[in-house]
């Protein structure tokens, strides 16, 4: 086979696969990247979006766009439904697409751990439009209690419960909280927005379970003393549209948003290899699919082990090294030469809470507050794609230090697109 | 009637509404602006938004933020349904609101003059709903067509249709030509975005009927230096989703987008008072309903004829004009003054056209080029609200001048709101 007609098809344009297309850049291989948006999204931002922080457009760059010079590399508006092993094809609604090598990174998607019932009512934030959705809702809440006739009946509507302390729930909840004491202090005249409530639920033994303990606590006492209820260790037992039960208490709450726990996208259930409980593909040691060496699944789909045995976390690092990694393979293979496994380069991990507070762990290095803050504030503009972009972030993240001010908290309505025009 | 328990009632934040509310910053009447959208809208800069030039929250503002300031004011999210001319009330789905003086600034729709089954192929521009539905069926398009097996089965793919040669449609066809000729140019593998047609209607005898003819003139050559194939004099007499007819000839076309009119808001109807044929409410020269001195029409709404007798067009300053001589006429009436007519203070009209191309009639002084743009670009950044969005937009122009780039080019697609869970 010659390198010319190799095609490598690479399913998703998240960290992993983007990172494989790149890493591919000057190989003679054709790269067929195909994804269901048309964009690459900076998840690590998102839940800025979701809080009218940033708009949608600041962290989310089309994938063609990224891959414009690569002369190599095509871009397909695609959602991959199921690869076909055997035929070396990967199979969406209206046709095929053969491949001589895949990388699969369709990473992952929200598990509601056999609840499916709870997520129109407590929606999770994986997408650009769960995010405008999670916005909406924030803001209509406040929006709706200022209309109120009778403010006894507030119920609920001014509770905002964030399900999960992971990063994205503390983010959350951090950022909720904010908005509730700061960003809309002066903005309504019958409501006091600071009376919101902001409920954060954990059902492990701490915030943050992937950092150190003192981290851990350091980040629930910072939350509390922002006016975020922290609860630990007893797990939501029922979600509704208004309220949670945690245990024996019932929060009532019109607000709920899930940041608990992800699972693999369901791609990975054809792939013929065994899964662990979050559906990740456990692959060989150069990330490639058992019996298939063709084939190479990175990112949140795929079950890595690091050095110590631990699986490794559903990050952009890992994501991004993985996906290189596939396609170094790629090229390895074709020049005769044997795979290299993966090893992960831990370069640290951050967390942040709110202005000017955050966490990181950086090679042992444990850093809190302003320092933390500092440090997370400039990871993110430095992965952030797009010169522009980061101009713009930069400055939406001056004005909001300065005055507490979110730059999109615009309720938009999706079902409302269409308005009957008016004959006259 | 003491001022202090005098309540005004404003609908719609738009710029006629909006400048009422401020006007009445002073006065020791009570404020309550109502709309059904959280934010006031730019609408002069809605066709960047819908060409992906500029994104959502660039272009609007929280009408509560704006209102922060002033304790006199409140905003309500509410979408008025009638009003109650008797009764003095303002009528929402679930309940009412009374007022002492009532200002109607709810605005234009569009208006498809008796078709309404076009709409749903020929989408309008009036909300930013609408704008992010034309951005994604103009940049879908391309990826259709790119993900094409056969390449002659593009049909009207890449055909691209604008319905109205006033200032938005001209806005709107030559930012969609510079998408084609020049954003996307690098982009694609299998396509040639540059292959596109854009198509500009115009039933009327000439493009911006309301600019003098030879600025119409220098705006249909340039229009066509870019590419863009102007129609004039006819009138489409079919649309559906695969193109429209213009006398004899069919034009294949899947994106087809409609700026050809405007109909007043439904609210005019039940006004009591004669309105034309595109639904504006004739009101006194004091903007006062006929019978009702206590209700005030501005904007859009509102049918006012201009010193040398002509209809005043649906311009943001003349909507601006009106809100503020509304206000001033309340507050006169309650001091037991008479209350004045309106003039408007024509400052000029201006269009763009494209990059560095613009045409503006500022009191007679006729500019178009690269001069008429700069004055065009001044005006808009004056009138933004909000410093950081002004930063921010001036930001994204120079970016756009210097690279053709259009930073928020994102296909989001409201349908896909919930994306099912995954349970392993």
């Amino acid at each position: 086979m010659s390198e010319q007609s190799v095609r490598v098809v690479v399913i998703g344009g998240g960290f992993g696969g983007l990172e494989a297309a790149k890493q591919l850049r000057d190989s003679t291989v054709k790269v067929t990247v195909c994804d269901r948006d048309n964009y690459h999204l900076f998840q690590p931002l998102l839940y800025q979006v979701a809080t009218g922080g940033l708009a949608p457009g600041e962290i989310a760059v089309p994938i063609r766009r990224i891959l414009r010079g690569q002369g190599n590399a095509e871009v397909l508006l695609q959602d991959i439904e199921a690869v076909d092993l055997d035929r070396r094809e990967v199979v969406h609604a209206t046709g095929r697409i053969p491949y001589d090598y895949l990388v699969v990174a369709s990473g992952a998607r929200h598990n509601y751990f056999g609840h499916e019932a709870w997520q129109s009512a407590a929606p999770g934030l994986k997408t650009l439009e769960e995010a405008l959705d999670i916005r909406r809702r924030i803001y209509l809440a406040y929006e709706e209690a200022e209309r109120l006739d009778d403010p006894e009946g507030l119920g609920g509507l001014l509770n905002f419960t964030v399900i999960g302390g992971g990063p994205t729930g503390v983010e959350l909840a951090g950022a909720v909280a904010e908005i509730a004491r700061r960003t809309l202090r002066r903005d309504f005249r019958r409501i006091d927005p600071a009376s919101s409530r902001v409920i954060l639920i954990e059902a492990g033994p701490r915030l943050l379970p992937t950092l150190p303990p003192d981290l851990s606590r350091y980040a629930r006492a910072t939350l509390e003393k922002m006016g975020v209820e922290v609860h630990i260790g007893t797990p939501v037992s029922d979600v509704s549209a208004d309220g949670v039960r945690l245990g024996d208490a019932w929060i009532p709450s019109r607000t709920v948003i899930w940041a608990a726990g992800v699972a693999a996208s369901p791609l990975g259930q054809g792939l013929g290899a065994p899964t662990d409980c979050a559906g990740r593909v456990e692959v060989l040691s150069d990330l490639s699919l058992p019996g298939h060496p063709e084939v190479f699944v990175v990112g949140d789909l795929a079950l890595v082990r690091g050095a110590d045995g631990h699986t490794l976390p559903s990050l952009a690092p890992v994501a991004m090294q993985e996906g290189r990694l596939a396609a170094r393979n790629i090229v390895r293979r074709l020049g005769g030469q044997t795979t290299q496994p993966f090893h992960y380069h831990d370069r640290g991990a951050l967390a942040t809470i709110g202005r000017s507070a955050a966490v990181a762990d950086i090679r042992g290095l444990r850093l809190t507050g302003f320092t933390a803050w500092l440090a997370w504030l400039f990871v993110h503009i430095l992965y952030l794609i797009g010169f522009d972009n980061r101009m713009v972030v930069l400055w939406r993240w001056a004005i909001a230090y300065a005055t507490f001010e979110r730059a999109d908290r615009l309720i938009t309505e999706p079902r409302r697109l269409t308005r009957p025009g008016t004959s006259v």
